[in-house]
């Protein structure tokens, strides 16, 4: 630990990085669309890969394409001392969601190597596959996999709508790598954007995320009578889309009624056949529920059983309606907690606790290994967007802070 | 008019015509896709030519794509008594929507070759392009331009979601005709499966289509704000789907209130960017609403414009409205009603007065051409869906009602 406080990771070496890495996959607007495992996501994987072996990484890639980058320890026979994050983003993502976590553990590495600094247990950096769930559900499924949470035939068979799996698109962009998924973990640190509005509105650069808060995540299909929407009176119509704005608005006013802390949004909708002067046959949709109390989150799974359940008879509706995820509450490592606030501190950065709204890779993580994250401020608490953005000053910090953290525990 | 009683139509030819019409674009459910100016609709509209040439008649194509078959009367000088409908498909539609129309205007042209009859003006059928909108909105663009309601440019311009135009689409598919769009018609006739569920429940075999409904269609946007589905709290949140799921509620209860004529539906909803764990930042969506009384059509327009603008309002959305088309009431020719009545009459098929639900090209030819519409049961009221069906007895009869009004009128 001696002399650690004299070492700073180089932030602008960390802002080039994430800027470079912005590239692939940039979308007009200033954001990415970077979606799992499509050719895009391989470019990227391929930069990172090779960024790691430019700062003398070992790499390993295991069965579900989660890469790690190594950086040996003076005993290499204790387990890592890992940090990562994410590459996949969002279909209108943004720079930072992900990557951020992923190049703070390269620029952690990069410093190591400047410092000539050993450490006592390995270092590595992960990139976990699908985190964002939006190509391939459920979200973290990856690290999921690596936890133990689901196991690896679940982890091959996700499927994107249009029917192609992971394992399939794994094979065809050549990251089915060898290695068997989960291995021990000394501790695993994860540096993210806070994707919510506190640290901003409060003026703290350091997030110390304690908790995250639990998930459940469902699919819903309402099956009805497609006819034509002229000569269709009122009275006969079983319009699937009717009974799913029904439950869009029962959705919302959940999340309204375990406010401030619950988030209850359905994101996806899909109208069969959409067309203007069709009765809706069917629509599909999803629902989103959070909160970090397990005992509220049920009792909002309860509600909304209830409410598409009760909106079907109504409507005459035929209903498809399951609970594809859950994700409980995660209370992180108190240790590694402690290091993070500890490591704001000792650098002077204003910080505060935090609960994670959003699902990460570290959720899972926290299942097999301690784990905490490290949370800095953006623009306007804006996430999975192109218009995301985040200071570099504070991209720094949260980097500086990680790397403290990181080395707290590797000696 | 000596003999008309003695000539029957062959309603087997008609069936198998119409089967046979059916495997291009079948679909596996039954039913058919032939989306205007696909190459699916290009196959239908070969065979449709083929079988106009083998009956003898010259083909002219208008620069609209719409097609004519010209069976030549002893007095050349005259206007065509015209049959006809359209050969397009909704995505999902059935077997027979428009095709029936055009395959029985075939059929009587068929019928009076076979029967070497003489007619003194000439007969045509017609096949109008693009009458659904379900690719290219709005509906009966081609009958429109042909009446005048739409200029030539205008059609050739409206453009798929992707951009595509029906001028484009007209060229590719070697449709775009030289004919000038429109001429003087002596009659119009059309017949057309009900769309609805009046004949089959009262047991009547002819529908006597005295009116058709007024339409308005609208588009609608609105803009809120994507942002992460987990941090993001509930009071913050500008979803652009709460605010189309209110409207969508809101557009069926107008139906309900104005009921039992009125019709009022949103059938195509474009999510972005429909993704489970983001709230959505924008929603295409639009509205159709429908009444035989122009006075309540525009109470139903008032409401709607209202309700639009107040969620809008209530939920900070930004919103683009607009009303993207507007056809009036129709009250179809007094003389060309009565000729149809008259047939179903002299050949004992029950039958009753009906106003149309749907929109239909003879709406538009009804403003330049005196016209009236024959409908015949389909089953269970139900089309726009693959299971659309109809008897192949019911087909006939409404083919012979065809046949001698159209008789009525050519000499």
């Amino acid at each position: 630990m001696a002399g650690m406080n004299d070492v700073r990771i180089n932030g602008d070496r960390l802002w080039d990085s994430l800027m470079e890495m912005a590239k692939i996959g940039a979308t007009e607007k200033g954001g990415v669309c970077r979606l799992a495992l499509t050719d895009v996501d391989k470019a990227a994987r391929d930069l990172f890969v090779q960024w790691c072996q430019e700062a003398g990484c070992a790499i390993t890639i295991d069965k579900m394409g989660n890469i790690f980058g190594r950086r040996e320890g003076t005993d290499p026979s204790l387990p890592p001392v890992m940090m990562g994050s994410h590459i996949d983003s969002q279909p209108t993502g943004g720079r930072f969601d992900g990557i951020y976590g992923v190049l703070a553990g390269l620029e952690v590495i990069r410093t190591l190597n400047d410092a000539k600094l050993q450490t006592k247990a390995p270092i590595e950096v992960s990139a976990w596959t699908n985190e964002e769930g939006s190509r391939f559900a459920p979200a973290m499924v990856s690290s999921g996999v690596f936890a133990g949470v689901f196991d690896l035939a679940y982890g091959l068979s996700r499927a994107d709508l249009s029917g192609v799996t992971m394992g399939q698109e794994l094979k065809r962009i050549g990251y089915a790598g060898e290695a068997e998924v989960g291995k021990p973990v000394r501790a695993f640190f994860e540096a993210h954007i806070e994707q919510g509005p506190i640290l901003e509105a409060e003026g703290k650069t350091i997030g110390v995320v304690t908790d995250a808060q639990g998930q459940r995540w469902y699919e819903c299909t309402y099956t009805g009578q497609e006819a034509h929407a002229g000569p269709t009176p009122m009275r006969t119509r079983r319009d699937a889309m009717v009974g799913a704005a029904k439950v869009i608005q029962a959705v919302n006013a959940i999340g309204h009624k375990y406010a401030p802390l619950a988030c209850a949004t359905v994101g996806l909708v899909q109208v069969h056949p959409n067309s203007r002067n069709v009765i809706p046959g069917q629509v599909f949709f999803t629902i989103d529920l959070r909160h970090p109390d397990d005992g509220i989150l049920s009792e909002m799974d309860a509600e909304i059983r209830a409410v598409t359940a009760r909106v079907a008879e109504e409507d005459g509706l035929e209903m498809a309606f399951e609970q594809i995820w859950y994700s409980r509450p995660v209370p992180f490592d108190p240790t590694c907690v402690a290091a993070v606030r500890a490591a704001a501190e000792r650098n002077g950065y204003s910080h505060r606790d935090i609960v994670s709204g959003a699902g990460h890779d570290a959720c899972y993580i926290a299942r097999v290994a301690p784990t905490a994250m490290v949370f800095v401020p953006c623009e306007d608490g804006i996430s999975h967007n192109e218009i995301e953005n985040a200071k570099p000053e504070d991209i720094a910090a949260g980097c500086q802070v990680l790397f403290e953290a990181v080395l707290t525990r590797a000696n």
